[in-house]
């Protein structure tokens, strides 16, 4: 799959998903060390007039989730990839667009984590995601935990 | 107000916000005590065929929010809540309907509550809340902190 196939698939799954399309989320950047997701703020507001906590989560998460994914595929890894725990702090309300920025942890070494996925079948990644507002200061900052589990089989025989 | 004029204010501010108005949410308790929020699987399903976990995350913490709110709007304070931070684990995927149910945390201490939010203005309120199965088991638990403001004025003079 060429990267242009890959963004494509990730923001397929994405719209794919009712309460995601509800977001309008855009893949704005995607590579081996990031994904980058945008929402507008109109789809997102709260009562407030700032940017829903509960929609800043689900777009953080879905940056992760899009890293882990991606990464995965360009291995040729076909894995389901689900979020296991989250902390969140929401730090300053923001009133621009939504921005969320996922990377994985500083301690991510890939050649471990290949190595257990093969062992196991099943690993965990830890990953920083955060939404700034355009002043620069984080709004939203989540640290999170992917397991990736390749099932025995993929499809039938 | 009376608890249904309560009720239906939590619920008015609820479809007034596009992201939370997606997810169809309803009201299905609300006293001192409890807030507990039902939204179909349908409109909050992943490319899993099971609850969206940003879906999940975002009814837990409204739950919250509308017990803190309705709670201090008894009480005849009208403030400002928001959430601080959250704690969130995924445990089991959900393939139901979402039913999220927030209480206050074990150490809640209403008078303590009210002589703090009287002194400062401002006060944190500890809340728990998870999406159980229909077989029992938890799908995901949030731990959070909500933090009330009461403006120095509301209105004008």
């Amino acid at each position: 799959m060429s990267e242009t196939e890959l963004s494509a698939h990730i923001e397929g799954l994405l719209h794919a998903m009712p309460p995601v399309a509800a977001l309008q989320p855009r893949l704005t950047e995607l590579d081996d060390d990031r994904c980058n997701l945008h929402a507008p703020l109109a789809a997102n507001i709260n009562d407030k007039g700032c940017a829903f906590g509960g929609s800043l989560v689900s777009l953080m998460t879905l940056a992760g989730w899009g890293l882990v994914t991606a990464w995965l595929e360009r291995r040729g890894i076909q894995a389901e990839v689900y979020v296991a725990d989250s902390q969140v702090k929401y730090r300053a309300p923001l009133y621009d667009d939504l921005d969320a920025r996922a990377q994985f942890a500083e301690s991510f070494a890939a050649d471990a984590v290949l190595r257990e996925l093969g062992d196991k079948r099943r690993v965990s990644f830890q990953v920083r995601a955060e939404v700034r507002r355009s002043d620069g200061r984080v709004a939203t900052s989540m640290e999170s935990r992917y397991v990736a589990v390749v099932p025995d089989q993929i499809g039938p025989e």
